[in-house]
């Protein structure tokens, strides 16, 4: 097993891109993390994508994408882990290098969310869910993250303000990200008072419907002195499963899956969480930074709102998270998120992260995940 | 990269299967599988399949299928790649043994196809074409084959009986085969005369819409004898795309991604067409297998045809082809084709395959395709 660097990143300003296709936010993305790396010529890609045979009528992405990109002949492999696609399709051309089968290799991802009714897209994102036993039953994404912040809430006495304090610190964030979907200052009151959506969760508790795309360009990490830019190293990948249905969870208050792929990636990179100088985590919902933040092992089980509060997690606090703006406000295109976590890692390592620069910023941690935690995928990157 | 054996494997009958939902039927073979090699907790499992989400409203289904196979937070990854999905998800379970990071891996696929109406099922299937060049026009995978199939015919003479007898022998195959959808005999005139879909394919040269899965486990191959039965050598693995959409193509009687993806495959085993003992290769239409028999060197370029014609293909002839029955016979529930192709690969070298068994069956080949060829697997096993 060789070691593996990231050499290029790409993405463009997400949002509605209305003007634009499936195929087009793609190829852009790839095509600005190939000229970050300086490279032309791909020896394999990885696209992640959820669900665009619902979104846009298109399956067999990898095939069309390796076309479009004008990549003749390259072996190209889609992947899909409903949200947690993105960081699949990083894991599988990390491996692919590291394995030695490949040097050259492209992860990226995709999604195009907005060219449906809404309806259309509730149930495209529902189908990650257990359909059978939650999806028929009426419950879609926001009543499954409200029965965890329910159970956090009545466990921990996690608080409806902690909460939004983690929607007010990415909405903070993703003002000084100029690719982020929304540039809008919020207040802890504005989250309280928006609209309701599943209680306790409100609008503003919820990550986007979004169109974007996102690219990295991996090579085994004593190549790097051949490409444009400096390298930052891929030291720990950790990737599990969890109960597909929160049903059969015997804690909603947790993240099971979370805690198992964190465990893998952490002794694989030789860390601990207190060895994290920053992370990007999966905040689809406000409740789900809170405990991916705990599953982390950032904070004691229960601790992760009073610490989300009390500032621990902004960027001048103990452990930056989503210096992006996270889901909330950099956006959500579900097969896209993985990818994009890589992208801020990435520019922080290098320090090329502009107004968003953390001072401290040698080692990463990009956390990802699909429905309610049934698929977690944990990346651990290095400055070289 | 370690040597890499398939050491057990399972497929229900194929059909319509509708007491069964998408999860009953991929844990039925995955249980076969695991029982035929004596395994009873993996390391990873790759889940090949198309279009869940459009065909059964559930993506997601790595992480639906370990938590219903009871392999509590194994690290899995669904991969599609349309009717490649099943090839691919053996490639990257072989890429998983290989290079290290799992020793017991399932590699699986699924499609739940008759749930949904006649209509569906076309449109689905056809989001693996370009949808935006290709099926907004109107054109679908009967469509797309007809054109090659003309071109073959016009470039080399390729006739209408030589087509259909791809059709009759897979069809006899397929009466030995007892998971197979079709258990009925036909004749050159059947196929000539029954219903027009595609001028010039009629319904018998079309494979049809299936319910089924299929799975196989793979270790290194220095474990096997921990195991219960034989190990089945995987020599080669090649992977390759071409354009997605036909109009892209220099030659429409060629499909350069097959001899791609082939000439990886046959490189990486150190292996010749003439050193193959038999295949299995995907007959999604008859001009499919003879176009995809040359590709793969088995007869030169427009020799396909006739050689089918001769009874050069069956079980008999010099270079079996479809034993099974063939996606015609067997069936094409398009995740799990990729897949049964290297069950029936495997009971062939092993001497597992009751009435069809051949009588020299050393070094068998695999060859799977996405779409009109836009994704091609070739995999080369070997008895141990």
């Amino acid at each position: 097993m060789r070691d593996v660097a990231v050499i290029g990143v790409g993405m463009q300003k997400w949002g509605e891109l209305w003007e634009k296709s499936t195929r087009d936010i793609f190829v852009e993305s790839a095509l600005l993390a190939m000229d970050d790396a300086g490279v032309d010529r791909l020896d394999a890609m990885y696209v992640g994508s959820m669900s665009p045979g619902i979104f846009a009528s298109q399956e067999h992405l990898e095939s069309l994408m390796a076309d479009y990109l004008g990549q003749k002949h390259i072996p190209a492999t889609r992947v899909e882990s409903a949200c947690a696609s993105g960081g699949l399709a990083f894991r599988l051309a990390w491996l692919a290098v590291s394995s030695g089968i490949s040097d050259v290799v492209l992860a990226g991802g995709v999604e195009k969310m907005t060219d449906v009714s809404g309806g259309q897209a509730t149930h495209a994102l529902a189908t990650a869910a257990d359909m059978k036993w939650e999806g028929m039953s009426g419950v879609t994404f926001p009543g499954l993250y409200a029965m965890m912040a329910v159970a956090h809430m009545a466990k921990y006495g996690t608080t409806r303000r902690q909460l939004a304090s983690v929607a007010v610190k990415n909405h903070d964030n993703g003002l000084l990200n100029p690719r982020a979907q929304f540039h809008l200052k919020i207040s802890i009151d504005d989250v309280i008072n928006s609209v309701k959506v599943a209680d306790p969760l409100n609008i503003l508790d919820c990550s986007p419907i979004t169109d974007g795309a996102a690219a990295v360009i991996l090579c085994p990490a004593d190549h790097v002195k051949k490409f444009k830019k400096p390298g930052v190293k891929v030291i720990g990948s950790g990737h599990a499963t969890d109960t597909i249905a929160l049903h059969d969870r015997a804690d909603l208050a947790a993240l099971k899956g979370v805690g198992e792929a964190a465990a893998r990636a952490y002794k694989m990179a030789g860390k601990k969480p207190e060895q994290i100088d920053f992370a990007e985590v999966h905040d689809c919902f406000t409740i789900a930074e809170v405990i991916v933040s705990e599953a982390l092992g950032f904070f004691p089980a229960g601790k992760g709102g009073p610490g989300a509060e009390a500032g621990e997690t902004a960027r001048g606090g103990r452990i930056p998270i989503n210096t992006s703006g996270g889901l909330k406000s950099k956006g959500h295109p579900v097969g896209a998120t993985g990818i994009a976590q890589i992208v801020e890692l990435t520019e922080q390592l290098r320090g090329e992260a502009g107004e968003r620069q953390l001072k401290k910023a040698r080692v990463g941690l990009a956390q990802n995940m699909g429905g309610s935690g049934g698929t977690a995928l944990v990346h651990i990157l290095e400055v070289m």
